[in-house]
């Protein structure tokens, strides 16, 4: 699909989604948002908890460090405890230092008291923020994200992921988001190849994409015609319809 | 977790994940089989329909060209439309040659015989096989994957890539699957930081992880203990469980 819309990667850090022990969601919700403003999401990579990985990602993956892509939002390892090793790697791979700011602190040892809550080390630990990062406040925790260079830091949990999210969306650059019409066809995928590729040719500037699937003992296909312009994706459908005598 | 176990990636390959239209779930599916041989996986990418992209990637991923780890597994974009361009990125990746491979020809010939499927150009698409290449076989459909270098090219349909990966676990080098045994405590993840990582430090071949979660109106933490040994495993929950006084 051609599109001048600003790029995007996720990068999902930690050791239970590799291992299996979690099922990663943070990823696909947040291409759902992406798409719906209008940023094309480029790239997804999941890291265990190991600085190395976690800083040589962000290198390839924020154009504000040479890396890919115009934005990169990363999910999990901003926590209290000692496996929580996100913002040391995010502050190794800008360059900078990391201390406790005192903004973080401010926000955070206020929620804590009117809850009642102890103030110690390890949620101080929380408030350890890359200098000359900007905060990402959130509704759920009092644990705050944070943005430098094109990276935005964001937790593992879902709730305070999506949290996070909507309190970044508002500030992003964005796009035109991508209309899509979808057919579902009880023929086999290569039986509508030849039709699927010949709309794909009259129509470069979408994409076309076909997926499989079983009904009973049938086979049928999916068919998904995606662009940035309703008018178009709509006479693409109307040639594919044509060509496959619907 | 300190381990000698082989090491793996998975790439994942197609426009429907990052436009949020899919929801992956092959990965999570390998993750876990790869845990219970003792294979390692070590990172996880998503990209695109898009050559360089995945060519990039699978030079970054696989040690026989270079790359970071042991074997690399691939989903996605091995079907019969214009869109599926694993194989020749495949190919591409390791400098070969991309053609009708006999093998793979007599396979899906005989099948489709069988069903009294007629026998098409888009269908031989799919026996498109780089030069050198080995054919992964299913139960599931005519189609095969194939294998080259440290690289495991299966499909994206998951009763497919399923039956892909069961035909390929058996001659996979293996090493010792991980254990682990996990606790849930209802005290928020800070409150636990100090306990945990004084087993973490008193265990450093084993991985400690903090998973927190909301019950009702109050916060709970999992306590997660992972390690290739049983018994340096049950030590450490020991430990935890007399630290945290339970």
């Amino acid at each position: 699909m051609q599109s001048d819309n600003p790029t995007a990667a996720i990068l999902v850090i930690g050791d239970e989604i590799l291992s299996g022990r979690t099922r990663e969601g943070n990823a696909h919700y947040l291409s759902q948002v992406l798409n719906s403003i209008g940023v094309d999401l480029r790239e997804v990579r999941i890291v265990g908890d190991d600085h190395d990985q976690i800083t040589a990602a962000i290198r390839a993956l924020d154009c504000s460090l040479g890396g890919a892509w115009d934005m990169l939002f990363t999910s999990g390892g901003i926590g209290p405890t000692h496996d929580d090793i996100t913002a040391d790697a995010v502050a190794a791979a800008f360059g900078v230092g990391i201390e406790i700011n005192e903004e973080a602190r401010r926000v955070m040892v206020e929620r804590w008291q009117a809850r009642g809550v102890e103030v110690t080390g390890n949620r101080l630990r929380m408030a350890r923020i890359p200098l000359g990062a900007a905060l990402i406040p959130n509704a759920h925790s009092a644990a705050p994200g944070f943005h430098i260079g094109n990276t935005y830091v964001m937790a593992g949990v879902p709730e305070v992921f999506r949290a996070m999210v909507e309190a970044v969306v508002p500030g992003l650059p964005t796009g035109r988001p991508s209309v899509s019409e979808a057919l579902e066809v009880l023929r086999p995928e290569s039986d509508v190849a030849d039709e699927l590729r010949a709309v794909a040719d009259a129509f470069p500037d979408l994409s076309l994409g076909s997926y499989p699937f079983q009904s009973g003992q049938r086979y049928g296909t999916s068919l998904v015609i995606r662009g940035l312009d309703d008018k178009r994706v709509t006479d693409a459908m109307t040639l594919l319809r044509e060509r496959l005598a619907l």
